[in-house]
């Protein structure tokens, strides 16, 4: 794969941009405001249940059709964490006390690591960096890592006796997990979980887990329930993924009572928004949530669909995923970074470049599923760019 | 003053909710879903500039006419933080590296206390009850008492000598301070600044710094442009006060490069919301803060002539104010909680009962000016009541 002349260019100033977002992909309303002459169709960089969005901005039309209604959220402050715990404690039938609010999951990692992890935390890679570069300096992070041999798959065996042989206090799991898309079964994780209640934090990411299923109902397979169980246990939840509303900043985490307790005793006292406080209105809601849950299905199978398509292209190694995402590897000998450059210039698609991901090695870019026509109209470019 | 018996009734429950919220009020959209038979009319517990909001809202109605425009916003990520700064830097002509953005200033509160002061804090009292909270565990906070015979205004001098005694760290002074309103004038606190240059942290809450003036031109006075010249200087905005968005989270913080970087190494990756973005990009536009300015001192006269009103009503003292609220003092024996039940129950009036302020002894509560028509509605309901 050769670029052109004006792919090039861009790819000099793309990677100047690139390098100063750190490890995260400059997001696209960042891109348009630094390129205006881009013309991003499709955003398989980001994460996200397009058809939840759809639901959620219909009913957002609705609700604020009246520009007094909106004023009302964006005018006075938000509800303090622990109101707005309720609904979401109704939702998903846990105690309140439980939850903690979160301004987006990052947050969360964030106060997480920071107020509960006291030593040595074990991250497996590859992941989503923050959980590393959060840790401040007084902590110890090491380093579990995924094989490509074995596609990336997580062999709790291995990671038990790397448990014993490094002997951290806590332990980061995405389920599915972030890059990749590998996904643990509830049963092998609880048992896992039971295992291991010596450690002092084990920390299960499940912003993916409304994408993966274990039978032909999708049913979404949470240990959230578990967390009145295990003392140890902390389960983080993004609503960016499921509802593509990255831009009001919601998610929560399921803990112990004296956990949450604690995070609130100095401090998040309004770190949620008028929006972030008006969706998670909704996610209570009995009608809105049959209506995700058809719609949550349909994206499960397209996404299906669609990595099926990608694994028959010719030149990319397809690894398995139950996330909304697959990560794919070139085998050609062309560069990742080229690829990506060519979908973006030229066919208008922002994909994720993963050079910057510590433990991958090779030319991997991850995609994120998006619409049906827009899967379809991604894989028609991806086999003209590599075939 | 008597509480007739739905007043009475009315007060038990109110108290309860009150007691649940911890030292801040309940927030309006709090109180309408857990009383709604509840009439509020007028909010004077929210500290902000109703024109604003308004001229921010008929803005907003502009710009997302379409459905699409705001979609945008919420479904995307925001930009990072460091992002975000430069438009806040050329506003305030202050350099990005100087800056770092807040969800809220809440966030920024307790960011600054639990990452930069190591072991004492000054704190004023009466104050905003975060700046205590926050302190986690390992710190000693101490308190300097603004003395009701001196209006509470704040004696520099007095507080020097408090400081070589008690030898702290940290100190936090918010100017105008809440909930007194005691404005110190710039130039004297500048001095103070200097003179204090071995403390690790001078925190300067400058959240209602748009409200004061020390001339007839009614210039804001902010100390922000001496961040470079001061290693030690932390200024602390909020948002909510100005524009009259805390639905939205907006505030910055302008300190040290050396600090900036420290915060982000570690965290605060996208603590912004989209519509806190694009607040920010309003608060960067030329146009837009014409126009703000008009509203800010049209404001800021009014509010002066509702002081003035409410100094001539009997039974209550009115102490000196340039925030945007006044602190009363009720002194015929009726109870603040009372004044603040009548108003509520039966002129649909909220206003902010001081109880729970440390540092205040007797009967205050605080009110904030509101549109002219609303505090006319005010004065005449505290003189009825009053009187």
């Amino acid at each position: 794969m050769i670029l052109n002349e004006t792919e090039s260019t861009f790819k000099l100033r793309f990677q100047s941009i690139k390098d100063g977002a750190g490890s995260h992909s400059p997001s696209v309303l960042t891109l348009k405001s630094l390129f205006p002459e881009l013309d991003i169709k499709i955003d398989a960089c980001f994460l996200s249940n397009p058809y939840a969005t759809e639901l959620f901005m219909k009913r957002f039309e609705l609700d604020f059709s009246e520009i007094a209604t909106i004023r009302q959220r964006l005018e006075y402050y938000p509800s303090q964490n622990s109101f707005i715990a309720e609904g979401i404690a109704h939702r998903i039938d846990i105690k309140p006390e439980h939850i903690f609010v979160g301004n987006g999951a990052i947050e969360i990692i964030q106060a997480v690591i920071q107020n509960f992890v006291k030593q040595k935390l074990l991250v497996i890679l590859p992941t989503f960096s923050s959980f590393y570069e959060f840790a401040q300096d007084h902590l110890e992070v090491v380093y579990f890592t995924l094989l490509k041999e074995e596609d990336f798959y997580l062999d709790l065996d291995r990671l038990r006796n790397f448990i014993k042989y490094e002997n951290p206090d806590s332990i980061v799991i995405i389920n599915p997990n972030n890059p990749n898309g590998n996904y643990i079964n509830s049963q092998d994780l609880l048992l896992f979980i039971e295992d291991h209640q010596h450690l002092k934090n084990i920390i299960i990411d499940e912003s993916f887990i409304h994408f993966a299923y274990e039978d032909s109902d999708l049913k979404i397979k949470s240990l959230a329930n578990h967390s009145s169980r295990f003392e140890n246990l902390i389960i983080i939840k993004s609503m960016s993924k499921d509802f593509g509303i990255a831009g009001i900043r919601a998610g929560y985490s399921v803990m112990s009572p004296n956990r949450v307790k604690s995070l609130l005793k100095n401090g998040y006292l309004w770190n949620s928004n008028g929006l972030s406080e008006y969706f998670f209105s909704l996610y209570s809601e009995k009608e809105f949530n049959e209506e995700y849950e058809s719609v949550r299905k349909k994206y499960i199978i397209e996404t299906k669909v669609f990595i099926a398509f990608l694994s028959t292209i010719e030149n990319i190694k397809v690894y398995p995923s139950m996330g909304n995402f697959v990560l794919i590897e070139i085998i050609n000998g062309t560069k990742a970074i080229d690829l990506v450059v060519k979908l973006l210039k030229s066919y208008g698609i922002y994909t994720r470049n993963c050079d910057d991901k510590r433990g991958l090695i090779g030319e991997f870019v991850r995609i994120a599923s998006r619409s049906y026509v827009e899967n379809l109209k991604m894989i028609e470019a991806i086999k003209e760019v590599m075939e």
